[in-house]
């Protein structure tokens, strides 16, 4: 067991760090509550914006990129999202060695300055849809941070997408739910319920939010990305009118969704374990490391490493550039070269020492499970691929396994409270609170409603809680 | 001609703007000396970064995030630096609705802060080299802006290295110059000089910096990119030390370097005409566009525009995904659809009408020249591909001749000012003055010491100011 890594059951908070710490993913930056994304973690985020960004342009979205500063005025054109985001917001209020006029806010989120762009970039119909994403930096002030989860300053995408009709802009925001849902599962391995968000937990400003939420290894939940149906409010508050057709003139329908590097934090949580980090090989930027070793230096200068480079270099045509590497960290014990991937994530070790080169082998060694097995050299590049792809579905069919045997199905506030205490996780009920029981419960118990699944949307009964009947099944848990 | 664009022999800045508007490249942000940058700017953008970046990653560069927010005291840290850019500094004082302890300053670049988590990253000489490079927005503020060439926030990639000796650094700093050149020539179609600056155009808190300079079409100077030797600069401000393998500590050696969005302005004013944008096809991401035309409505959808399709299908799988589009805008009158194409500075026009669909042809124009032949079904992705590449040679050496007819060799000061005043252009003089010559000289003339070009760096002769032999040749310039 790794001993710069606390056990997860003794100190999950700790854990966390620790495996952070230990993959050097991030660090905390001078500026309180900021992070440092180090090169481990960053190549991490390079591979998560490639399959989003893919998926964004395969359905018809194009990136720009909107100013970090936006006028305090702006944010006060639509209620709820003032009264959302001002608490948080961090000012810039002098620039040049001058003071400005109006303070400058930097972006918690965009909705308002790309609203006032849409007002003049939209004139017709014909200007519609605009399917517009941005990949930035965003600043939400926090007292209490956590490294990927909750830091003042993250980096995401942003979705802003404005539409002639009402069934256009809420088709927009369930298909991007669903691109959400798509690469989660099948990229990072995670498994997400998609479903709508309550009242009490709605983007501020949205008429209807939706999410995608994920069950951590402590059994707590993480929201991991949210699709924001809009309706007018923007479009009133910043004047994204169009001519129709018709020749009337009406208001735009909007709609904004966004995941950010807390997605990092997410695959931390359901797939690492004691030893360190665990990478899904979908999303791994290194996939396998291969290891010349061996007592004779000369032998694994001269006849090892190069036919680790042969194989990497096949490797590598097959599974993308720079996705295996061959450690040549000869100065290292055998043990700590082993140690220093496995607490990486990297999905699969591929070691080369005297024994398989003799008998013109590898041994290979999965990081999920720990299993080892010989294999030719010749049958090496298919073997890899198909045993990353079977640590990509283990650890998919493990996370999902998990999440489904820590639900439960309660029928009274009761029997919520007991589950909840007892055995934690997420608990499905019928549920017509009001935003007043939603307070209440969370008071109570820390759990809050995490959203109405889809999968399940005409599913109802009686209320948990209000005993009201035709209630709509709900997930409660304790979030992040 | 275009109508709304301004003639460049008329008013090059206003035709600068019509260009950039009428290819909806950007616009002017809500805040003062900030812009937004278009979907068809964006993915110019998304181009640039995708050549750079696997160039970088191909040097054996990681890329990493440090946060926006710097501590004001950090600025100070190194004397030069801060009276550099403190001026030009946007400052939160704000957050979380309280005034904050510290003021922090929106990175004007990051030597400061990367050098503050170097120092606690590096231990050991084995901890070296570190080659981080980060894309991020940056923010300078500006009383005057122009979109593109001087914005008070624009988007770059800033490398920061750190290394054991003075050589590996010196190495590192020319390595990155080199391929700063190479990407600009071969993808911008930009020729560009590379030369040391004068120690009046010195990076603040570098003991050296090269630049790449090119002749825009007006026969000004545009620095496109710089890489910066920081000597021991920033490793004494941050305590950037190591133990080194003989067992003393030292203090590292630093380097950066950048390119930012401002080389969308580069590749305007390179290759733009009257009537708009033209974009070279390896920096292009659309590289082509098919038009199925014809008065016959049944036969161009029926007909040319699955033919269309067809084609296109055929050179993405050559070209790459979404590099060549079909359109579709039948609403709009054929010369305005070829209008609508020319202006964004797609490289190469494929018409599909009646007459080509039965000669099974299309009909090619290209962009730079408005040359048109016919081609072909069968030979169509062969031509495609090399009119491609004839058109991006072509570019380069439209602008490398331009850059060669418009540079001048002078041998005084009184035919410095007359050749600069009545043809302008690059001025080429030997050079020893100082720091307040340049100063003089540039207060008499507008012009200043672009670089000391590495290609010609063993030439010396008479200064053309001072009169003192053994000078160095440097290129003169006004400059953006
Ligand atoms: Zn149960
Ligand atoms: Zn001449």
């Amino acid at each position: 067991m790794a001993k710069n890594i606390t056990p997860r059951e003794e100190d999950y908070s700790q854990w966390y760090l620790d495996v952070i710490k230990a993959a050097e993913l991030a660090d905390y930056a001078p500026v309180r509550g900021c992070m440092v994304i180090r090169p481990n973690g960053y190549s991490l985020w390079e591979m998560i914006q490639k399959h989003f960004d893919e998926a964004f342009k395969d359905t018809g979205h194009v990136n720009a990129y909107f100013p970090l500063l936006i006028p305090n005025s702006f944010l006060e054109k639509e209620a709820d999202h003032v009264e959302g985001f001002a608490p948080e917001c961090a000012v810039v209020t002098h620039a040049g060695g001058e003071e400005l006029e109006e303070p400058l806010v930097v972006r918690p989120t965009s909705e308002t300055v790309i609203g006032h762009m849409y007002s003049k970039w939209v004139q017709s119909w014909r200007d519609l849809p605009i399917l517009i994403n941005q990949w930035c930096n965003v600043m939400r002030w926090e007292k209490r941070s956590r490294l990927f989860l909750r830091t003042s300053e993250f980096l995401w995408q942003e979705g802003h997408t404005a539409h002639a009709t009402k069934e256009e802009a809420m088709e927009e925001t369930l298909k991007m739910l669903g691109v959400y849902r798509k690469i989660m599962e099948e990229v990072l391995a995670l498994p997400v319920i998609t479903g709508e968000k309550s009242e009490g937990e709605r983007f501020p400003g949205a008429d209807n939010t939706y999410t995608c939420e994920a069950m951590m290894t402590d059994k707590k939940a993480l929201q991991a990305g949210t699709s924001h149906f809009l309706g007018q409010n923007f479009a009133k508050a910043f004047d994204i009118t169009f001519q129709s057709k018709e020749g009337t003139l009406e208001y735009a329908w909007t709609t904004s969704w966004g995941v950010s590097t807390r997605l990092i934090g997410a695959i931390i949580m359901t797939h690492s374990d004691n030893d360190g980090l665990i990478v899904p090989p979908n999303v791994a930027p290194v996939k396998a490391v291969i290891l010349p070793l061996g007592a004779e230096e000369a032998k694994v200068t001269e006849l090892y490493e190069p036919k680790a480079q042969e194989l990497a270099a096949t490797l590598n045509d097959i599974l993308g550039k720079r996705s295996v590497k061959v450690d040549t960290n000869y100065h290292m014990r055998p043990a700590d070269r082993f140690f220093y991937h496995l607490q990486r994530g990297v999905p699969l070790r591929i070691e080369l020492g005297e024994k398989e080169y003799s008998k013109e082998s590898v041994r290979l060694v999965r990081r999920d499970t720990g299993e080892r097995f010989d294999v030719s050299w010749d049958r090496a590049p298919e073997v890899v691929k198909e045993t990353l792809e079977a640590i990509q579905a283990n650890l998919y069919k493990r996370a999902k396994d998990f999440r489904e045997s820590n639900t439960h199905f309660v029928e009274s506030f009761d029997e919520f409270k007991k589950v909840l205490a007892e055995k934690g996780g997420f608990i499905k009920a019928y549920f017509a609170g009001s935003k007043e029981d939603e307070r209440a419960i969370k008071e109570e118990t820390m759990a809050t409603v995490r959203c109405f699944p889809l999968d399940e949307e005409h599913a109802r009964g009686k209320c948990f809680y209000t005993g009201k009947e035709g209630a709509r099944l709900a997930i409660f848990a304790k979030a992040y």
